[in-house]
């Protein structure tokens, strides 16, 4: 049941939330090529501090800047973090865009703009809670800890330093708010308490110096054939991991982790059509598939180049060969951990020659379903929405939770003012109003069942 | 011993006769992007016909300009088939050429254009060696039947009809002087009377309509993958190929052959030195790798494309992945049957849903070592340049002997203006020029010696 006070602050002040919500959509802040960054960190730290709260600047070298805010009573005996990021990715390609994606517009109750669901209506539907409460109840019931970061589309390189240098800042914190979240085509919020982790590499295979006449592969080395020797050697048609000792470092889930998958409703067969697949890899099905989703590792082949790659034929040995790989990490898979293998593995099976290039790497963060945090999240979802939410132990996609939340044991969860068809990182990218003015009123119940919640 | 008046004029022709290189090689006749054929095709119809010649501009259906040209004395009772094209291969990378490959430029005595080696310039030493004839002893010794083609270098693929329906005007040709010839590193000119065959193919996979983000890799197919594993089950690290029952045609050398094979002087440690390599594939020296290189099949990846390939990482599953093969054909090893193999091969592994698709083949033409053609070649080469070629029965490389030639019981002979490090195929193609003016000489010592040599 939705606070009816809440609701008429937000209906009596809708204008005005709305405007400010377009004002900072407008900003051009796309991380990749360097745009709006200013515009946006300042806006961002013009809005926290109009809310009361104390608001650090960081400047990473070399990086966009890194807003932390703190605000809400320094009595509070607990903290909530909240994570969110002011970066937006790319609007190509533009041409697909029924409007300019920095240009908000209004149509049959949604809002496009490049953005909206990733992650700019989330952060200040945050906001604009916090101010309602004040305006309605005083005093925050907790204290609330708020990282804005601008790099979160280009890898969030700049991150895991500033939380290593600044996390006892927030490091005692009972849990972190993260910064999105859907609901599905059931109209079902998917709330999510951990995330993927990620690595990423180049695999470079060469033979020569350059290209040679393809009748001397009877005598000479193709780079062609090294690296997919290399590559075949990394897992078999039946989806199996080879790397030596990899999969030894997957975690089985864990009791409470299997019963949230399996309240998630999933329904493989819509899967399957909207993915046009017959079947999934490996056969699986219903809640082996998910499971498989959420709980095993992946590597990827996500892009291969060699030789003479243009229309028709040309005989070539080539001498030069480049796939980039990445594997999605599950608990307790790292980054690093992945590279030495891989190295290890490469080197035992005969390929030293293949080059091994880091690329990116991002932890993974394992998901606490009965902690506080989420139990208020589904809560507050369920009391403002009247409809319960779905609860994904964690998601198969990757962000940089470690840093922020996992390294400190803090537990995450993530909602938002996004939907399913929400377009995220493509054109028309655009939320629902309705999910909007909602979700306003979700993070301020989910203020009030947090700071009320036992912790476990 | 080299023929002083013929080495006088060409020594008083030289400013123009290199003018006439140069122009020719600045038409940028790439047939595998279409480029320049008009252009190519006709300069040498000017030029056959401005020595005199009768030529016949044959246009197949979808293919370039095949040129026949007919010229020398009708009363002669012997005749000489010649073989040329006027395509060549593409210029990538184009960022390892010293110069623009189609303007071509003189430097260190080297001629530096893509289809110096590869074969403009073979063409027109023996242009250029027909017009000394003419200009100092009068009409030819012999009939010269030239043909000219426009798509070696995608695989000649209108040649056999062309040859089929046509082949009757020169089926009583008592030889023929194939298109090309190289020094090797002792500055011997490498005679060969026969060619390998080649297939090549395009192996394509396809998963799904569009690019997926790669955290589906669980539950969805990767197009990389399916190539990658389809690929690496045709030959396996120690170059042994996989292809069910491919290896059962390879005919083995019979005692001739294997005692040609022992003429040849091959020196492994040049080889090895000039191409950077320590050892050769399967670890074979000097005898073995000569019988290797001339009596094996090869399974090449001529090229593959893939999913992302620009600088840094893109975390996408491919929805399609594709391959470019070539196979250099022994005898009794032919184009169509390793199509068969290989699909049949594809289908009984699990790959079924790989798409084969044929992109050029071409027969073997074994070579006939003691023809009054090859014999009149060594001659000609030992006279003028005063060192006495090699003689292979055949080479490793391919062209479309088969149809000009063999199937017509013609034995055929090639040499040329080339060198070793002519970098046929690569960036920086070159010949010498000493070569070239010598490799004119060769060719008008040649039609007197082939049109006195008795027959077998």
């Amino acid at each position: 049941m939705s606070d009816p006070p809440i609701q008429a602050w937000i209906d009596a002040h809708r204008p005005r939330l709305f405007a400010e919500l377009c004002d900072y959509l407008a900003i051009p802040s796309v991380s990749a090529l360097g745009q709006g960054i200013e515009a946006a960190s300042d806006w961002v730290e013009r809005r926290l501090t109009a809310l009361g709260a104390q608001v650090r600047r960081f400047e990473p070298p070399g990086g966009n800047p890194i807003l932390y805010a703190e605000l809400g009573p320094a009595e509070a005996d607990r903290a909530l973090l909240i994570y969110n990021h002011y970066d937006v990715q790319p609007v190509d390609p533009l041409a697909l865009w029924t409007q300019p994606p920095f240009e908000p517009t209004q149509r049959e109750g949604r809002l496009y703009a490049r953005g909206t669901a990733d992650n700019k209506a989330n952060f200040l539907s945050r906001v604009q809670a916090v101010e309602a409460w004040q305006a309605l109840r005083g005093p925050l019931p907790l204290r609330i800890r708020w990282i804005v970061e601008g790099e979160e589309e280009t890898g969030s390189r700049s991150l895991p330093g500033f939380c290593a240098a600044e996390g006892w800042r927030w490091a005692d914190s009972a849990g972190c708010l993260w910064e999105a979240g859907y609901k599905d085509e059931h109209e079902r919020m998917t709330l999510y308490s951990g995330l993927k982790g990620l690595a990423a590499f180049e695999l470079v295979a060469r033979t020569a110096e350059v290209d040679k006449h393809s009748s001397m592969a009877t005598l000479l080395p193709n780079a062609g054939w090294r690296l997919t020797w290399a590559l075949a050697s990394l897992k078999d048609p039946d989806e199996r991991i080879l790397i030596e000792g990899l999969m030894d470092h997957v975690r089985a889930p864990g009791p409470a982790e299997l019963r949230a998958l399996a309240a998630i409703p999933f329904d493989d067969a819509a899967f399957r059509a909207s993915h046009g697949q017959s079947t999934l890899l490996t056969g699986v099905r219903g809640a082996e598939a998910l499971k498989r989703h959420l709980y095993q590792p992946t590597c990827t082949i996500c892009g291969v180049t060699c030789g003479y790659q243009d229309p028709g034929m040309k005989t070539v040995l080539p001498h030069m060969a480049l796939a980039k790989l990445d594997f999605r990490l599950v608990p307790d898979l790292e980054p690093e951990l992945v590279g030495r293998l891989l190295r290890a593995h490469l080197d035992a099976r005969g390929f030293g020659d293949i080059e091994l290039r880091p690329l990116a790497g991002e932890h993974p963060a394992p998901g606490h379903p009965e902690s506080a945090v989420v139990r208020a999240a589904v809560e507050a979802v369920a009391a403002v929405s009247g409809v319960e939410p779905v609860l994904w132990p964690h998601m198969g996609a990757t962000g940089p939770m470690h840093p922020v939340t996992s390294a400190f044991g803090i537990p995450a969860v993530g909602f938002g003012t996004g939907y399913w068809d929400s377009r995220n990182h493509a054109p028309d990218e655009h939320i629902r109003l309705a999910d909007y003015w909602e979700g306003i009123a979700v993070a301020a119940e989910f203020f009030a069942r947090f700071a009320a919640a036992p912790l476990a």
